[in-house]
């Protein structure tokens, strides 16, 4: 008997984007820009601050085990009933919770070889076969998914806008895939990043979730500015969420969190500036790489997938040099490419110019 | 194949103590004393809650992955290396990584058959056997958990001192459980109370970390006042750790929570008044059982497991009219007692005050 699990030592440790505070640290830098983990650049929501605030003497309790209020106001929100919801600790914990649910030992998993990293991650810690199948063209390659279902595939999953490609599935394309799938598979969508899109066809996944076998996964880490909290939800019909929430621990959602995310929700106006911020900033990175002949990847996100030509790993050092991080795409098997998050105004140009002298 | 795991059909769910907001509302009573959850009653630590203020403009940003500042803090206040510890989003998600980690399908796990409930829990959830071996006089019975450990055996949890019954194992019963045990088998001592210890022979387990397989887990929930942020930690020799910190999720510990956690440990002052109104209650809590005639366990915490001689689930719902909240112990099979958890004087007294109305 070993000490440790097999599996254990499969797991390839998840590489984080590199702190702000620590990149001054290490290289005695005043001024640092970080673009490398899809944050919001304006901070949170002010009504969110404000909440944290006021409920801040409370600390001293638990959490509410069953979220009840921010349950309620999601609901309302999102046009569902506050039991089809479950809460995470960030999306993370909640892609732990469905394979623990729903994956059997002999079950297996299948997602895209380049997209968000924490879905082999977490199934191998838990021990559940992963098939990654390849992208193509940078997008969900949906057909070549289906044809790796077999008997023993229990869950896909589809990041939706797709980390770190910036790439999306459309709703026609949704459709067709899922009118072939077998009665007893899970199709898991996360939609980290879907108030950022710009494009009419993506797809309403809330609309399937009570007539397909359908979660959709959201966050409050990206638009809403509360990354540094740690809060997520999933949506699905009440016969999958009833099994979840026996396998989410009772206080595994912070109060300050679940009182940001109450308040966040309400702050129409924080939302409606990020939106306007990213989406002018993302012209404003497509005008200049375009113009510097560098290509990118179209994205629907918050971050653009771009080819720098060389390593990787280079230019991301080099930059970081100049205060600005970016996240090179090693980790992912894109060994030419970086991602860069869109920043505001002043952000974007710092990197435009950096991303010049590195690259001249 | 089914839509959801067997052993997910077998998991009892976790029964929180009942929120004072809730109470107010369900019940229309303006002033609720909650005793019910082992919480600090003066709140949390004034340093901590100038600490979160000061970070919160920060909340956009993920958490520091490594948990660096706190993990440097907190190996000088232990006398540990940082790489001896390893971060949670409440002990609770320790106990997942710690099973994770170590304890294969085919493998199994001991604890007392009246602890901390989710032992249990997490274990079904992941699909491992638990064997419950009763207390014997409210105390952890380490002579039946050793005849107990086969070859399956991987995991021991230990809870020291034991929620609910407040009692612990002493340094010298310890020494001589660890003498016997398998070489491949771990023990978790569980030590979320230990601040409010007020005997000489309570074990010293950090001095046992490097020499036997012993892991503690420890908490700022309680003692620290900070329930509500979610942060626990544990210390185990380096070999552990590593493979533990591939079992734990990058951003597990939110960025408050963090800062929180520093600024606590430095608040001498108000973990010293901590433990001396604890103290103070117990003594005026001892002193008032005793003069009503009822028999309660002596306990080393900050709560007092009490043998209300009749249906513990009536008079937990009678004391709640008169806005008293306290843990009746019917889910841990405990069915005349309720768990009181020890507050400020003026909450202490009400208790008495109701509880002498309820068993009149």
């Amino acid at each position: 008997m070993a000490i440790v699990r097999k599996n254990i030592l499969n797991v390839k440790p998840y590489v984080a984007g590199k702190p702000i505070e620590e990149t001054k640290r290490q290289l005695g830098l005043k001024e640092v820009v970080k673009l490398a983990s899809n944050e919001n650049p304006l901070g949170a929501s002010p009504k969110a601050l404000a909440a944290i605030k006021k409920n801040l003497s409370g600390i001293n309790r638990y959490p509410d085990s069953q979220g009840w209020y921010l349950k309620k106001r999601l609901a309302r929100f999102l046009n569902v009933g506050p039991l089809e919801l479950v809460l995470g600790n960030g999306s993370d914990e909640l892609i732990d919770i469905i394979i623990k649910t729903f994956v059997e030992d002999e079950e297996n998993i299948i997602t895209a070889d380049t997209t968000f990293l924490e879905y082999e991650i977490i199934a191998s810690v838990l021990g559940r076969e992963i098939i990654k199948v390849p992208l193509k063209y940078f997008k969900y390659d949906l057909e070549a998914i289906k044809k790796n279902i077999t008997k023993k595939t229990k869950l896909i999953f589809i990041s939706n806008p797709n980390n770190p490609t910036g790439t999306y599935v459309t709703k026609y394309e949704l459709q067709d895939f899922i009118k072939g799938l077998p009665e007893d598979l899970i199709l898991v969508l996360d939609e980290a990043y879907d108030t950022f899109i710009d494009v009419d066809d993506f797809p309403n996944s809330l609309a399937l979730i009570r007539n397909k076998n359908v979660i959709a996964l959201k966050t409050f880490s990206k638009a809403y500015g509360l990354a540094g909290l740690r809060i997520g939800y999933a949506v699905a019909r009440t016969e999958f969420t009833a099994f979840m929430e026996r396998a989410r621990q009772p206080f595994n959602v912070n109060l300050l969190a679940q009182q940001a995310a109450i308040a966040a929700l309400d702050d129409k106006r924080f939302l409606k500036k990020t939106r306007k911020i990213i989406l002018e900033g993302k012209s404003y990175l497509y005008d200049n790489l375009h113009k510097m002949g560098i290509s990118y990847v179209p994205s629907v996100a918050n971050f653009i997938l771009i080819d720098v030509g060389r390593d990787c790993l280079a230019v991301f050092k080099d930059m970081l040099k100049f205060g600005v991080i970016v996240r090179d795409m090693q980790q992912y098997g894109l060994k030419n490419f970086i991602r860069v998050t869109i920043g505001t105004k002043k952000e974007n140009e710092r990197f435009i110019k950096v991303l010049k002298k590195v690259l001249r």
